[in-house]
């Protein structure tokens, strides 16, 4: 019988043909811990007696979820990851250098056909790169660090089968967006999903990570976009389905179809066609954080933006995916285009995204934001309403102060 | 009897001559506000039945402490600024705008010879204009909010002048702390400062400002900086005092013999010569406030850093003091330099100086800071260690990890 992605990659890594249900023990190619869950992971591998990672140049611990520093009990957990790392001679990304997942494949931490946990759940991004990543507990890090392995049941695979091409105006964001609401947000929980098809194709590793990135959104444990077209800076083996593998569901969406989409309060399987919304007026406006804080992202903000001001009722944040893609913006004249509309910049990181600092809406505010989740209290505040969608959703609406739909708008009209 | 400058102003103010230490009920040109101190400034405001305000060009609201909101408490203190700042059609300057003092300057909200309240306590800043500006409570500035006026005893005055010439590797923020350690931090409480002088005539108003802004580091009520050879976008009264007005004291600085000067842990007035402190380990390092986060200040340490990294074991955060100067930053490659060197640059805003977010030290960490005060915990942990410096002292010393004293190395030695 033919074998999906995840069975191929954890029967390499097992070291002997798997299928779906079984229980496998897997040796690992990374793994990855933030601020959020290393000072817990660090503390669980020095209780389990753990004296050394089993691999140095494969554990990797990034400071970007509350970060800079917002107070005294959080600089002090960034210090214990820094102990730890000089420890170890584990590399650590410090403050500002970027998120965990832009990291980890920005460098080459992880590659096609690879095997890597990551203490986040939005680890399943390297999915775009035809890895199997999945995000796992502060403990269960602490084993594998201690071991190089651990223990998995291979999940079943939904396959979702992209045709057409994608119209004006639409973006990944808005298709994940679209599929997320379709799945919901349970229904593909612990399996696997093989996004594939001919409208990936010309996708950009940026947009190709965006899909894979809410493959969590619906419960997912891992996400794979195929990699035919993908454009990677080193050779790498193309790890495809058998013709023969067997799927637990195939989904086709005609892409051409889509529409501007955005995710309504408070969940993001609560999906509506934009004109749903439009008008809602916004106050605050996001883009960032592992889903779209990438180049081309702020590349589509700042064509929207150029020469102009944003809407005064709004507050305009952008977060680099890291500080790479900020030195990129920087060298290309996009960060300048973006702040001299009025965009704020704020060092690389999580903060607005998972409400930890860096831009907490206020009571009653609407959000506009190009970020991966919308449940109440998401942002930090219960009483705020977050709207999620494409970047060009974002920076069109935040010139506007209202939600305003990038489709309608012919390219010169948003030029202007 | 001659007056000096600031019986001048109060005199102007009052409607009539006044001399020291007689109380003078004076009209203000303007009020300011910042996050910290507006919220219980409205409130009190509303408690005393204040309807309107009293000149609503005349009344300015910044959103700069806590900036982006760190929190829903804040960001909730944010929106009741918004709503106040709406109903009175007064100018709220909103999240990374910049910090307060820059944009009174900057905007030209104050003006020379002017009297000016900040429920700030570096308010003092405005005496680089020659303005009189000085901080009060939050319930004084909701009673000049009501009325246009306050009242004052009038401050005798120090006058310090300076002679000679800057030595190579020393500005106006190693002269400013060398003057708060011979004075002392309670040696001009409730007085005024006049600072002359043939050393000051080629300063920038950035570098005046720098000079006006710590005079608060002293206990003075104000400051002024002799505005001979200042340059302004505007014409402007040279307010001068008389030749025989009254000074409690003279104080002269021989400038040519200045240092790079530092102030160690854990008082601004505790000052040495950075010799007495060169090779100290640093952890963190700062440019920005109110005090160093101008242009000229982002040049001097991009003139350090260019083509460089800084040393892996230092975090070194830059605030600008407003998006215009960041702006200013991006558009001459300031910025860009800045960042491929390894800086991270936070939003405009007073985060990190004053301890509420965007830089919180670690329990042990040293801190090597261009900005105005370094008690115990201002940087938001009490258990770590503030040395205060110029930005070319910041700049240098997160270049090498260490305490670095810019004047031992020759400018082809810094540039290399």
């Amino acid at each position: 019988m033919g074998q999906t992605i995840i069975e191929k990659i954890i029967s390499k890594h097992a070291g002997k043909p798997v299928a779906k249900n079984e229980i496998a023990i897997v040796s690992v190619d990374g793994v990855m811990a933030s601020d959020t869950t290393a000072p817990l992971a660090i503390k669980a591998f020095k209780e389990m007696g753990g004296k050394k990672v089993w691999d140095s140049d494969k554990a990797f611990l990034v400071i970007d979820h509350a970060s800079p520093a917002p107070n005294e009990r959080i600089a002090n957990l960034h210090s214990i990851m820094r102990d730890f790392a000089s420890e170890q001679g584990i590399k650590l990304y410090d403050v500002g250098e970027g998120i965990c997942h832009q990291l980890m494949v920005e460098n080459g931490h992880v590659k096609p056909g690879q095997l890597f946990l990551g203490a986040d759940s939005h680890t399943c991004t390297y999915g775009a790169l035809g890895a199997f990543a999945t995000g796992v507990g502060s403990t269960d890090l602490a084993g594998t660090m201690m071991t190089g392995k651990t223990w998995l049941k291979v999940p079943p695979t939904i396959k979702i089968i992209f045709e057409g091409r994608f119209p004006q105006g639409t973006s990944a964001k808005d298709l994940i967006l679209h599929v997320v609401g379709m799945v919901g947000i349970e229904g593909a929980t612990y399996k696997a999903v093989e996004f594939t098809g001919p409208a990936l194709e010309d996708l950009s590793l940026s947009s190709r990570m965006t899909i894979a990135n809410m493959t969590i959104e619906m419960g997912g444990k891992a996400g794979f976009v195929d990699t035919t077209g993908l454009e990677l800076p080193y050779s790498f083996e193309d790890i495809k389905p058998d013709a023969d593998a067997v799927y637990e569901k195939v989904i086709t969406v005609d892409v051409s179809a889509l529409q501007p989409t955005i995710a309504v309060p408070h969940s993001p399987d609560n999906v509506a066609p934009i004109q749903e919304v439009v008008g809602t007026p916004i106050h605050q406006a996001f883009i960032g954080s592992c889903t779209n804080g990438r180049l081309e992202d702020l590349h589509v903000a700042a064509e929207i933006l150029k020469g102009k001001k944003i809407h005064e009722q709004v507050r305009f944040i952008i977060g680099p995916a890291s500080q790479e893609v900020f030195n990129e913006a920087l060298s290309d004249g996009t960060v300048e285009i973006l702040s001299k509309a009025g965009v704020k910049f704020i060092p690389s990181g999580c903060g607005p995204c998972v409400g930890t600092h860096q831009g907490i809406p206020g009571k009653g505010e609407n959000v506009i934001s190009a970020t991966n989740r919308n449940f109440q209290g998401r942002m930090g505040n219960r009483d705020s309403q977050i709207y999620l969608g494409s970047p060009a959703t974002v920076a069109l609406s935040a010139l506007h102060g209202k939600i305003t739909d990038p489709s309608t708008l012919h390219k010169e009209e948003i030029l202007i």
